[in-house]
């Protein structure tokens, strides 16, 4: 893509926002380092100690409060943008925030704020350069703005998919009893930059064997792999800036008991009912809704304790969520995940998960890997 | 260490922090996801998109405010916590808040937060619950908590240098003209988990090779090492929660011109008079100071555009920062990084850092790569 294209991306994301702020009635926007900026900019921060805000105000460039150190970041930037940096002495840090708002006269406005994002640290630095604004949660705007995603994205995320099933079946080779999840973790990890994921991984690996798959959050250990464990690997890459989430489920050194057999039966039904069920103008409740009444019906509601997915892009978690009564409307070109799971305490769990984009008329999983419970020996 | 060992740890380092809370003036404290649980309890979180909360006042157990989904994490823990778990809808969020502010009584207290961790998220949850609450910055309250290290953290952090230090000198045999910083970027990062680096790196590694080495935040890029670079590395390893962070910089196939020679050599002296300057009672401007004045006194003062370090622990930056003018007297035990720096615009720059630790008498630097340009063909 030619240095024009993309600013004329980035300014027409700009109009996007502006129309989208004045419709939810929003006079202009606050954002700090992190997604949403890279968003509508172009610009990468990462949060730290040192705030990184830009505002934004129909019919004004954005105006970006930055440390001086990361000045060379918005030099040869082809749209209008107004920089405010600051230095060192965190005394003078105020005296940018003051600046920036007063240049784009948003002192006494309604600001969105992202409020998932937006520290104590900068909204006690607006507040006090804007005393007479009120700063209301602005989530709503962004989940419209970034939610449907355009073929670019869609492209950035297949290939973040890509990179994490070549990265898997590169790993599968090497697990058998007596590796701990640690090892796999760390291989796992080896093995997505090697196939080409940027080092800013969504999440780090979850590797979960035993009964620690039973905990779906779970952190790998030193636990070593034992026949007749289930092992989950819940990992993800990054590409450009996407990143593509996905869990798959195995059996070690021989087929469980007949009851985690069905679990993992269960939850692979699950997955492709809520696949079959995503479609555009369908409530992601209806999704959630597919998932969890097949594993309901079959007498393990109890123990499918989370949501059935989340938006994913930019980030590893934003909207759509997939979850129990949300009315929110998928639409062609949103992504998010599917991944019903069933835990059951002290013996095991099993997870299926694959990125899925709507289309025009339906769904579909940009994820391939196979679903079924497959024996690692 | 056994599981009592650890245990009374954390709840010694909670009797610490009611004594620190007190003396500074708080009633209470209320900390979100992130490290400073961790080291008060053990626990780890990751800031989601979904709350966590820990609450601490002295002579009540810790309340904790998460999701079921992760209430596994909080069974088995052997001192006292009061845990206040919510489901998937967020409407339900609010009163798990409440119970835990009305379970130990802080809803008319002076509570300390980390300004620069509270996300509004949390901060509306909490006034919410707590609405006669006065919520008050405490960063110097967790620094003067966690700033000096014990031997046990120590010992963490000199195995997080060696493995980071240990991952360069593997990565600089594949290091020569025609090889992007991307690529250069990629394969330490592989290195550093074959060392035994965890994948919550403290942060992706930096790679700037000629004119980007004039940006000392440089993300890398597909740009390829060419003969006469200036090549800055800065990377670092996480090692049980703990962090390295280090700096070096290289001269690709030749020598580069004498403006640049004379740059490195001011700054691997600079970086020495720091470390000599360290000692216990020491201001940490006074660090700075010696940094600063060696490359001042050489006329390359204003090509040194940051701070001459930061902490370094359970945060890739954190207490005690290493800046002009700061009177924070330096204590044994205290673990920071010494990183001076000449950026050149377009032509290049030279960053050489290294982590240091106070020690009873002076300072000890944990990292021990060569620090003088050397020359990669």
């Amino acid at each position: 893509m030619s240095n024009l294209d993309s600013e004329s991306r980035f300014q027409r994301r700009q109009t996007r926002l502006y129309e989208i702020l004045t419709t939810q009635g929003f006079d202009s926007l606050a954002l700090n380092a992190g997604p949403s900026i890279t968003y509508l900019t172009g610009l990468h921060f990462h949060l730290s100690e040192r705030p990184v805000v830009a505002l934004f105000r129909p019919g004004f460039p954005p105006a970006i409060v930055l440390p001086e150190l990361e000045a060379g970041k918005v030099e040869g930037i082809q749209f209008p943008l107004l920089p405010y940096t600051y230095g060192e002495d965190p005394q003078t840090w105020e005296a940018a925030f003051k600046e920036a708002v007063t240049a784009i006269h948003i002192e006494d406005h309604t600001i969105g704020v992202e409020i998932r994002r937006m520290r104590m640290l900068e909204h006690r630095f607006l507040g006090s350069a804007a005393p007479h604004a009120r700063f209301s949660p602005a989530e709503g705007v962004l989940a419209e703005l970034r939610m449907v995603k355009d073929e670019v994205e869609i492209q950035e995320m297949r290939k973040a998919v890509e990179i994490a099933q070549l990265a898997l079946e590169d790993t599968l080779q090497g697990i058998k009893p007596g590796i701990s999840e640690k090892q796999i973790a760390a291989e796992l990890t080896i093995q997505l930059l090697r196939h080409g994921s940027a080092p800013e991984f969504p999440f780090a690996p979850i590797v979960a064997a035993g009964q620690n798959s039973a905990n779906p959050h779970a952190t790998p250990t030193n636990r070593k792999l034992s026949v007749g464990d289930l092992l989950i690997i819940d990992w993800g890459a990054s590409y450009d800036g996407y990143f593509s989430d996905l869990t798959r489920t195995f059996a070690i050194g021989s087929k469980p008991d007949a009851e985690l057999v069905e679990a993992a039966s269960l939850v692979e039904k699950a997955n492709q009912a809520a696949l079959q069920r995503a479609a555009p103008g369908i409530p992601a409740g209806e999704v959630d809704r597919a998932a969890r009444d097949l594993i309901e019906n079959a007498g393990f509601g109890q123990y499918f304790i989370h949501r059935t997915g989340h938006g994913l892009g930019m980030e590893s978690h934003e909207e759509p969520y997939i979850r129990a009564g949300s009315d929110l409307r998928l639409a062609s070109g949103m992504v998010f995940t599917i991944e019903p799971g069933i835990y059951i305490p002290s013996r095991g769990g099993v997870r299926i998960e694959d990125n899925v984009v709507v289309t025009a008329s339906g769904s579909e999983s940009m994820s391939d890997l196979p679903r079924q419970l497959i024996i690692l020996d």
